[in-house]
């Protein structure tokens, strides 16, 4: 496309984005908060009439537990491509929105400021959505589909999508596409364009260790034996103060990075000292002096984090206590080749091995990661449309992996097809975070790559 | 004293204690909880009060901060011996009540069950004080006071006694005594009656790192350091899990045991399997299979406990958040030698030595440990006075130090004089628990120590 074309593209759809604002403003305004299970039938029914407004047909999926999940489908107009389909993954589900006190304004009263659209879940993703619908309203008036569409569209990935892997399973049929646009996907700190390949799996912990049945007054720690020391010794036990993870077939499964993966990596820019700024960090990145680059570390390498622990008196001033009781949360990124139930069952071998047979280690969360080849024709063609719309001077990079996780593993299992994860976030989103928000002139422009993707696909 | 002796004395005691039972149970409705500054004033009157009613003299002390601190003086009678003064160290504030729920009767509202007194307080150590008067109320019908009786009773016990040092400095002349009877005690397990002969120190402190601004995404965390594992790590560094205090200089000034100090332990008899029920413990003790014994453990042995750890979240389900921040409480039991400070100054020195150095460590409490020697022959007398009124079947026990903590080194800093601790509590009276209790029988028993004893003194 010509830089005229894309003008004109972004401009129309502008004009569809603004035609059918009130739409998204009332999909903005359900508080579908899949944790607390807020107004899901509503935003299910709300879900179902956008499609059904394009010309999609819908049918609601819950004969198998959890919240329900909406398949939409749009057949390839005549002269469109009857033999290619593409996926959309999508949710309408969003995360809670507190700290309440620290929104500038309501989490679901929709409001622009300077061009920014404020709302939870406006990032992560219903603009997303929106963007796909408006797309394809676009394609609807001037000339129509160029290949099937099918939406799947969840209300759980929120809360780690667990009920996800049977509808695929058993709805395999209706949903087999030839790839996959994946929910979400930003522009990067340097204003560039992400198109991302893959995600990394998780594995989420509960550990807990209970070695009284009350709290004990702590000057008989001198022959008291400490639940909290216990965890803390289990905890340091599993990885060292070098971020190396010591847990015997942590790393099973793991392979060496490719010259490709580190090409991949090196594409993809980092500012340590911008990112520090953004956090407020005190210290040094973990990465920094070390072998491994940020960028290869968040796409490829495993983590575990601690990310809670609480035991015996934590208010303010001296509480001379021996507590009965510690808890830890412990969260496991994984990548392609580690399987959550062996990173489970290898814990508690590490912690039966070494001891801490009392703390006990039960899995609240698991996925698998997936990885699509960057050598995939997919890829290359969601890159050269996402580059025909977002200009020269803002390249667009792939990222072979996210840092953070989705259910991705389980369309590559049941589906095989490639995925790739664009949308209309900024590096300043805020998915999870108080103030989430997009830039409507992102918005737009994730509009117009929509439009030229689905163009392209039907070829 | 014969056996019918010691029974009159008892009965003597139980007519005295329902006689002031009324004025007993309106100082145990005051909630005088130190830390929620409850009822203080009202408190410190009603003290005074209960002093002058046997004939003491009162003064105030308020010019030095904290909570007042009451001085008690009754004067040798006539015939009586006016150069021996015995002081009498008490609390009048109490621990907070809650948890609520778990009283079965109103912790300010003293109820008796079967013999048993319930409230707030009535072990620790508001029945000790009032024994102590009725003690001197049946000397005063009965002849009169045997020697000059002192007290010391402050308002800050259960949080530490922050503010009493300077208080006993500037009034160490109005204090002066030739030995004090320490504000607490009870029977053991066995029903045996417990003279304890010193107290282990204590240094309190709160730690705490802060190694970014906001909670993070977890996914982050292959770049980004954790302060949870971070205090994992230091806290790691500080006690191996053989409960090896590994902190330099932490042993400063711990002398070995003597033959005398392992006597006097192996004279406390001790229940492993007691105490294990007692707590639901799901372990062995610490002392288990080792050469030192618990009542070694307890009494010679500093500690290193945490009493509490906090950071990131801990509710239920999954919340993958890397956190900003991590605190954790330390309480250290310390043995005669070992000084707060040096303490505070050798955890910071080890904090820093091992790349700790942004961790913060505040020492919110401090106290020294202090021990009576065993050959002292005030100890001598409180056994003997003790032995002939509990009777030769329940062999009166001396513990050479409690495992807890209290002022009584400031005592011995300022007032060089000996120190033992009796008191009516029994092995189930749950002091800083819900519904602490005494036995009613105990009380009268305690009372009439204190006749024998103040007898005995004035000799």
């Amino acid at each position: 496309m010509t830089v005229s074309q894309t003008n004109q593209l972004v401009a129309k759809a502008k004009e569809m984005a603004d035609k059918r604002m009130a739409s998204f403003e009332d999909y903005l305004r359900l508080e579908s908060v899949s944790t607390e299970k807020r107004q899901i039938p509503e935003t299910v029914a709300y879900v179902q009439s956008l499609i059904e407004e394009v010309g999609g047909e819908v049918q609601i999926l819950d004969d198998l537990g959890g919240h329900p999940v909406v398949y939409g489908y749009f057949q390839a107009s005549e002269g469109g491509n009857p033999n290619k389909t593409l996926l959309f993954y999508n949710h309408y589900d969003v995360q809670p929105s507190d700290p309440l006190d620290e929104w500038k304004t309501e989490p679901f009263e929709p409001t622009v400021l300077d061009g920014i659209l404020y709302a939870r879940g406006v990032s992560d993703n219903k603009a997303n959505f929106m963007a796909r619908l408006n797309a394809l309203s676009i394609l609807k008036e001037s000339g129509g589909f160029p290949c099937n569409v099918k939406f799947l569209i969840e209300g759980e990935e929120e809360i780690g999508s667990p009920n996800l892997d049977p509808y695929i399973e058993k709805y395999t049929d209706l949903f087999k596409a030839d790839a996959c646009i994946w929910e979400a996907g930003s522009k990067d700190k340097y204003e560039n364009y992400v198109v991302s390949a893959g995600m990394k799996g998780i594995a989420y912990f509960d550990l807990e260790v209970t070695t009284a049945n009350i709290d004990i007054h702590s000057s008989m720690a001198a022959i008291i034996d400490n639940p909290v020391w216990r965890m803390i010794h289990a905890l340091e036990s599993m990885k060292n103060i070098d971020n190396d993870i010591l847990v015997e077939g942590f790393y099973d499964g793991v392979t060496p990075l490719s010259e490709k993966d580190k090409e991949a990596a090196a594409n993809q820019p980092f500012d340590a000292e911008k990112v520090k700024e953004q956090y407020g960090l005190t210290g040094k990145l973990i990465t920094e002096g070390g072998p491994v680059t940020e960028s290869e570390a968040l796409a490829f390498y495993p983590t575990m984090t601690v990310c809670g622990f609480s035991s015996g008196y934590t208010g303010p001033g001296i509480k001379t206590v021996l507590p009965k009781m510690a808890k830890a949360k412990l969260d496991c990124r994984l990548v392609p080749g580690q399987d959550p139930t062996h990173i489970h069952d290898s814990i508690r071998r590490h912690l039966d091995a070494n001891g801490f047979s009392d703390i006990s280690l039960t899995m609240v969360g698991a996925e698998g990661a997936q990885r699509t080849d960057l050598d995939d024709p997919f890829i290359d063609m969601v890159v050269q449309t996402a580059q025909s719309v977002y200009g020269e001077a803002n390249p667009v990079v792939v990222s072979p992996s996210m840092a953070g996780t989705g259910p991705s593993e389980l369309f590559e299992k049941y589906l095989q097809l490639p995925i790739a994860g664009v949308g209309a976030g900024w590096a300043n989103s805020g998915a999870h975070a108080p103030n989430e928000n997009i830039r409507l002139n992102d918005f737009y422009q994730n509009i117009a790559h929509m439009v030229t993707l689905l163009t392209a696909f039907g070829v």
